[in-house]
Order: structure tokens, then C-alpha cells, then sequence
């Protein structure tokens, strides 16, 4: 039977995976902290997100394997005519399963889902340090069009 | 009595001079539709964004006039060990009024709300042709270090 990539909502059996998969990247390895048992605040941010019907939090699986993880956020907002619009962000993928096309899965599906939620625009930032994850959001259609600026508090 | 700018929470009867300010805007003006009654989209989407307790839409208030905009989400992630964020949008004040530092009021506010909701982190994006806009946010304190990638549906 051919394996295949297969996206499914997050259950919080997926979480202590989530959070190493989030720790072995190169930014994330100095912000994350992955330990078992995992620190409450991952979990107390789990419970948030899935009871809030406008967040979602996704991962890819292959071979029964949790390879790939992003959190999609819907908001409404009254610019665009009171249009809704989807979020990407923590977008990562197994480092030891790169090139099966899991990024790819995991953002064409945000793109169908918030095609179904109704959004009119789907929008994520990236760090200008991640140069290949530019250019793979770009191939996938995104345009760089806007300055994503942030302050740490 | 000296005047000064009041930043206060959003009520239905702001909706319209919300809408004109959106409008009243070089990017904007070519998205909105500011006519009255105003398109029920607007309407629908204000209830949505107050309905929400992790959306607040604020407007700025002088001499009893409301001069500026910003809508603000406060979002759950599992990154960053499971750390809130803000994030600013939609952010205008009237064409007329420019020079009163309501920008810099809203965004103070906005600021001083972030950290009363515990988030570790603000941000937003600005499209790449607002070059004073981003002077302004730079001159906040805020860092572009990422892209904003955009894609319309």
C-alpha cells in the first residue's frame, strides 16, 4: 500500500512531538524548551487553542509518524470590507523527513481550509533569516508585499 | 480644559466613521465601500470582532470626534513555549488630524494592552509603499525582521 501524507487536526497525544519538532530547528532550539514532562505553559497553550473555534492546530503524518505541524488562526477584521482572513504560523516539518513534500501538504491544505472558512486572504510572516522557507512560501504563491514587524515585550 | 485623545473599546455607532476612515486612505480607498447604510459585511464583521474576547477593535477620540483605528487579536501558540501574541491591524486616523500623535497613541495603547494579556510578543505588517509607515513603527521600537507574505483567495 502506498504511504502517503495524510493531515489531520492535532490531539494533545500529538503534543510532546510537536513541541520537539518545534525545538529542532534553528531558531526554535533557543526558544523552545522540550522536556518530559513538558512545561504546563505548552499545554495550557494546547487547551487554548483548540477550544477556540477560530484557531486550529494541524499536523502531518506519514507511515503513523507526526512529521509536520502549523496552527491556522482566523480573525475577522473590518478592513476589506469586513473581510475574514487565515494565518499561518509554526509551520515545521521532521528534519530527518525533508523532501517528501510536507511543507507543500501542510500549506495547501491552510489554503483549502480557509478557502472553506471564507477568508478572502491568507497571509503568514517569516524571518529574513529563513531564506529557503521565503522562497518556498513564494513558489507556492505568496507575494512578499508587506514588512512583518515585531517587538518582543 | 486641555483636549486629549482618549483611546476607548469600539460601540456599533463608530462603524460608519470607522468605514470612512478605512476608506479615506490611498490603499484603502480602492477596497472599502463607505456609503450609507453602510454594507452589511462591515456590520457583520464588528459583531464578530466584539463577540470575540481575544479581538478588540479601539477607536481614538478627540474633542468628542473619533480620529483613529486599530483592531488588536490576542492569539494563543504553541511556539515560544506556548506564548500569547498580539497582533495589530488596521491601524488609520483621519487625514485631517494628522500631527496629534494618534498614531503613536494607538499604538502606546495597544502596547499597554499586550502586556496586561501576558503576551510576549506584538506585531503586525505594513504594506512595503508605506515607507513613513514603517519609520513610524520603526521609530516604536518595532523590528522588521520578517517578511509579510500575503496571498489573496
Amino acid at each position: 500500500m502506498k504511504k502517503e501524507i495524510i493531515i489531520k487536526f492535532a490531539t494533545e497525544q500529538d503534543l510532546e512531538r510537536i513541541v520537539e519538532m518545534l525545538t529542532d530547528d534553528v531558531l526554535g532550539s533557543k526558544r523552545e524548551c522540550y522536556k518530559k514532562p513538558l512545561p504546563e505553559s505548552y499545554v495550557n497553550a494546547f487547551q487554548a487553542i483548540t477550544s477556540d473555534p477560530n484557531n486550529e492546530l494541524v499536523v502531518a503524518c506519514y507511515d503513523n509518524k507526526v512529521i509536520g505541524v502549523q496552527q491556522i488562526t482566523f480573525t475577522p477584521y473590518i478592513t476589506h470590507q469586513g473581510g475574514w482572513r487565515a494565518t499561518i504560523e509554526g509551520v515545521r516539518t521532521s528534519s530527518s523527513e525533508r523532501g517528501k513534500g510536507i511543507g507543500c501538504a501542510l500549506i495547501r491544505w491552510a489554503i483549502q481550509r480557509a478557502k472553506e472558512r471564507g477568508c478572502h486572504l491568507i497571509q503568514l510572516t517569516t524571518d529574513k533569516k529563513r531564506e529557503d522557507a521565503l522562497r518556498f512560501y513564494e513558489r507556492l504563491g505568496f507575494k512578499a508585499s508587506h514588512e512583518g514587524l515585531k517587538m518582543h515585550l
